[in-house]
């Protein structure tokens, strides 16, 4: 039975939050994902807990860009396989996008979960757990710099949801086009990535397989149209002032 | 070993979270606390990860209003205990305020490894454990309506640090004087407490006993001026101008 008296009004919040600790529970979550939740849980207040006109312009940019792929990987870590296991193996069928597993906090346990999890939900094939076929991205000091030579070592495009400064750094570096979410318009992530769709992703990855499927009848010239109208910094500098109009109207959050 | 990068740019801020992670693993934070910390991360780098004027000015006023109190009591919870359990201590013997283990998601084992732990840093008396001088607030919907009758039944100033809003407007409802320390100025906490020192408690707790000693050797009339003269309200916008301009320099968080 849950804890969380129903009057509260950060109670939507609070299950989500039940959400991640069952995570946890289950394997799949690590303890300092429950922090990096915290973290983003903040954000999502400030931005009023809505997807907001410059995530859906990403969201939209996001998906021409997965489309226009020719080799794009899903980087899955403990966080994403317990907020939307399912949605993201729809996204990546609806993408053809291969799904790695990828932890920040590396573990052998932690993998095997995620992976089973990621199957109950649909998934066929996921990559990230075979050591006959991992290598290292360079320039990246943590245990994230292994990937599957035939997923992300291998990927022109990399949707890494939910990352971490360091590697999105590295990803960049090594010639990937980064699409991420993060609902920190400031974060290193935010900033580094080619497209970063600022919303809580238990709310945008629906929106991100509906615009998927959409573009999907799209022709290439009509996609790269949309890549190219994007711009990242200006997308991130509009969420900004979205938190700073939401402080001056002094959102409420417990 | 830690697996924290060195030269992560937020090394510092991850090392905190350590702390609170070891907490966890021994017994005294509860999973939600790691959410909840991350929370507190957020607005602690949106407000420079520094202590402002306005925390300074409240950091006063409670050091004034602890002073001043006839009974005043310092609820721990496990976060607390993690953090800044000696300093907690330490405050408590310079204002002569009771402890009180109070938590919101209840739990014998938990407050027992609290117990331990303020005992270890040097606490005499830990009130919120024995049954038989429990006893309910009202108002209040969630497990932490228990609390001691010697302790924060009885108090007439209560600092609740990392407090929950449910909470806090059952405090005030049953008259007692609040102050808290909350890293988010728009929480029900901190809109709701008489006093509340936006900053991370690490920082401020070391603050506020120093404070606290100094106010020691002033008289009651100059205590109760700084009291008069410090408007929470007015402190709490203050704190929210300070993101609004971090967010316009572009604060860089990882």
């Amino acid at each position: 039975m849950s804890l969380i008296p129903k009057s509260h009004p950060r109670a939507k919040s609070l299950f989500i939050r039940e959400k991640l600790v069952k995570g946890f529970d289950n394997g799949l979550v690590a303890k300092e994902g429950l922090l990096a939740q915290g973290r983003g849980e903040a954000f999502d207040y400030l931005l009023g807990e809505k997807t907001g006109k410059p995530a859906k312009n990403a969201i939209r940019a996001a998906a021409a860009q997965l489309l226009i792929a020719e080799r794009p990987v899903i980087s899955v870590n403990g966080n994403i396989a317990a907020l939307c296991p399912k949605e993201i193996v729809k996204l990546s069928k609806q993408i053809k996008a291969k799904l790695e597993v990828n932890l920040f906090y590396a573990n052998k346990m932690r993998k095997q979960a995620i992976t089973k999890t990621l199957k109950k939900s649909g998934a066929k094939e996921i990559l990230g757990l075979n050591p006959n076929t991992s290598t290292k991205l360079l320039g990246i000091d943590s245990a994230r710099r292994i990937v599957d030579k035939n997923g992300i070592f291998a990927a022109d495009v990399v949707l890494v949801p939910l990352e971490d400064g360091d590697r999105t750094i590295a990803l960049r570096k090594a010639g990937k086009i980064v699409i991420t979410f993060d609902l920190n318009p400031l974060s290193r992530t935010s900033q580094t990535a080619n497209i970063t769709i600022v919303d809580n992703v238990t709310r945008a990855i629906n929106l991100l397989i509906d615009e998927s499927k959409k573009l999907s009848k799209k022709n290439n010239t009509l996609l790269r149209k949309i890549i190219d109208n994007f711009d990242n910094k200006k997308n991130l500098s509009e969420n900004i002032l979205e938190i700073k109009e939401n402080l001056t109207r002094g959102v409420k959050i417990a």
